[in-house]
């Protein structure tokens, strides 16, 4: 492989934060960004704004929900996890169009771009009498 | 590809912070490190000692300023952004020689590695009265 | 290369931290945790729990020291030091199977996973009167 392949590759295959924030304003339509950290909501504590929650253990029971005609934007906790590498091989190998999130929430966290908390299903707090 | 070829990709393409700085002290004349973040100066706020600076969208109106004969040392912000990546691409089919700066500037002053502040165009500092 | 290569090569190249300790967790005898960070233990200060500790550098000198049935798992600092992937092909190339950490020391103790202080050989405490 030379050096043009190398970077090549990881272009076509990784966004940036910054890359996905400002395809993703362009284009809302195109891609559908997804969680696929494995692990308890309490552990998580929030996720990316947006972002449809399935843990890549239990992705291949899910296929169906995700649309093949949009771009999987795929993210877990950061730079050094590869829980969205093996959610991408899951997916390429059916058939989907994917990308991995660079850096995962870690990396949209020091951009300091949104997220939403997570409440754990463990704790019911709508049946909450406090 | 077999896994010798995926760390002689790595290691061919890239510079960590500690091996630029060995590098560059022992043939002080065979690099141009380029740092080619997009975005204002105010947001940048510093950058590597002894950087050029040229932002990667304007880099196809730069290249007669880049020499052909030394090894461009390319960074952006992180080790998850891809603008350094791009400039590699841009640079590499222009046949320049090329290697990107793992981690960026985050990585250079995460091990204490000198930098110098920026001052912003749009304050104009030399001509202030105060 | 396409994507799917792309991951696979990762996948099959790199640990995560946690991946690292569920496989060690379930097959303790089946890896051997190698720490090939250059520079004095002073730098260095801890190490992961359980690591060999041969610096690249001197690597080549120790090679029978390293078992061959065995997977050995590279370390160096962070994310972007080539350390463990430059020790990834000294392995490689004399017939090791290997794994690098991706992230290093710093991505492990991140997830509060358990290092072990250093004590530098140049500060005899033992012999210390005080």
């Amino acid at each position: 492989m030379n050096q043009i392949e190398f970077f090549k590759n990881r272009i076509e295959s990784t966004f940036s934060p910054m890359d996905y924030m400002q395809a993703s304003k362009q284009n809302p339509d195109e891609y559908v960004l997804l969680d696929v950290r494995n692990g308890p909501p309490h552990l998580k504590k929030e996720k990316i704004n947006g972002a449809v929650e399935i843990p890549q253990v239990e992705l291949e029971n899910h296929l169906s929900e995700i649309p093949k005609e949009k771009i999987i934007v795929l993210y877990c906790w950061d730079v050094w996890c590869n829980t969205a590498a093996k959610a991408a091989l899951i997916l390429l190998e059916n058939g989907y169009k994917v990308k991995e999130l660079s850096g995962g929430i870690a990396a949209w966290k020091t951009m300091n771009f949104p997220t939403t908390l997570l409440t754990s299903p463990n704790l019911p707090t709508e049946q909450c009498e406090c």
